[in-house]
């Protein structure tokens, strides 16, 4: 990440998931950061907003939480935000998963992100997206961000940069960088399911899981099938 | 407009003014359309929604309106939201009528459009900028609708295209193609002040009354200084 030298405010699209809050933490430590969430009405969102509104207050960073659950009108096919239909368990695949797939979610999101950063005079925001998104998730992938980027450059007068610094890296890679900063990922939510623990199967959990499984470390979270 | 064989649905995101108006009775010729308004908690917005409410009704649109209130609280330097601000007089010259300016404001409702397509299987979304815009509206230019088109078409495995047929026309070019479909402009409403009869004095009112005097026709809307 490159200095930034006469304005070093920056918006940080966060979830209270794994991804977003190592952002948070690592991003915190070159900007002032203005944390940003987004109640869009899915079933895991009341539990995964609470980590974040814990995490932004223990460390003292502005938090701003907008709720977008109108935007469901918008979106009929989504699991993730269509009570009528089962999440599906299993990995992140192309094909079971396709059906949690917001169309168009992360424009709708980062075209927000840009106009809090345009109010607040942030020259960049960032968000989360990594590498193991890039096959099921169309709007994460490199072209995506970059075609963005050019038109976040162009909405205003002032320029707005769109940052995904893990755009290039795996779960697990981040996750790495996390445990070496001694980040505590209990204070994280990632399964899609809102139950009081993580259900250990849907697909979130499952990549979540392996990130651990790969980084050697237990995942401080507790599950549904432990004692 | 070129032909689209496979998929003629259409989104065309319609305030219920005059332009956006216009374009809805004009697409609908060649498409079949899916009007789409945003509430975003606007001073005149109540009036503009209810004439796209009757418009849409009457031509039996399908017609989706999404709340977007809660985007205010990204916003906190726009006299349109801001209910302790004026609303300046006036033309809309680069100046005075920056502080209604809304930050990116176009890129969240085309971001919301492109996914509403999506998720009916529509191709393209039908928004009105105009060539008056580009002065004072940095997300009218056409730069900017030339980005937001590349993002638009990589944002999901399905392309949508962002279409702007009024990019290089005036206000006042708009509003003849209207008169020579006779269309009945008593039906939008452009008034920045939402009051019972149009003010006539608000930029917006200035730039409606601009362009019937270009076109040398009477505006039907009832304006609050007429008897």
């Amino acid at each position: 990440m490159t200095s930034l030298p006469k304005d070093r405010k920056a918006v940080v699209i966060y979830s209270g998931g794994m991804d977003s809050f190592t952002m948070l933490q690592s991003v915190r430590q070159i900007r002032e950061v203005y944390a940003l969430t987004f109640d869009y009405g899915q079933r895991h969102g009341s539990k995964e907003l609470r980590c974040a509104e814990q995490v932004c207050q223990q460390y003292n960073i502005p938090h701003q939480v907008i709720d977008i659950t109108s935007i469901k009108q918008l979106m009929q096919s989504s699991s993730l935000i269509n009570s009528n239909m089962d999440i599906p368990d299993g990995n992140y695949e192309q094909g079971n998963m396709k059906s949690t797939v917001v169309p168009n979610r992360n424009m709708i999101l980062i075209s927000m992100a840009v106009s809090y950063a345009l109010s607040i005079g942030a020259a960049e925001v960032y968000y989360g997206a990594h590498s193991g998104d890039h096959e099921i998730y169309p709007d994460c992938r490199p072209v995506f961000v970059e075609a963005l980027n050019k038109a976040a450059a162009l909405c205003d007068w002032n320029k707005v940069s769109v940052v995904a610094p893990y755009l290039h890296r795996s779960k697990a890679e981040i996750l790495q960088d996390g445990l070496s900063m001694q980040l505590d990922y209990s204070q994280t939510w990632t399964c899609y399911k809102g139950n009081e623990k993580a259900c250990g199967k849907c697909g979130a959990c499952k990549e979540r899981l392996q990130a651990f499984a790969l980084c050697g470390t237990e995942d401080p979270v507790k599950y549904a099938d432990q004692l």
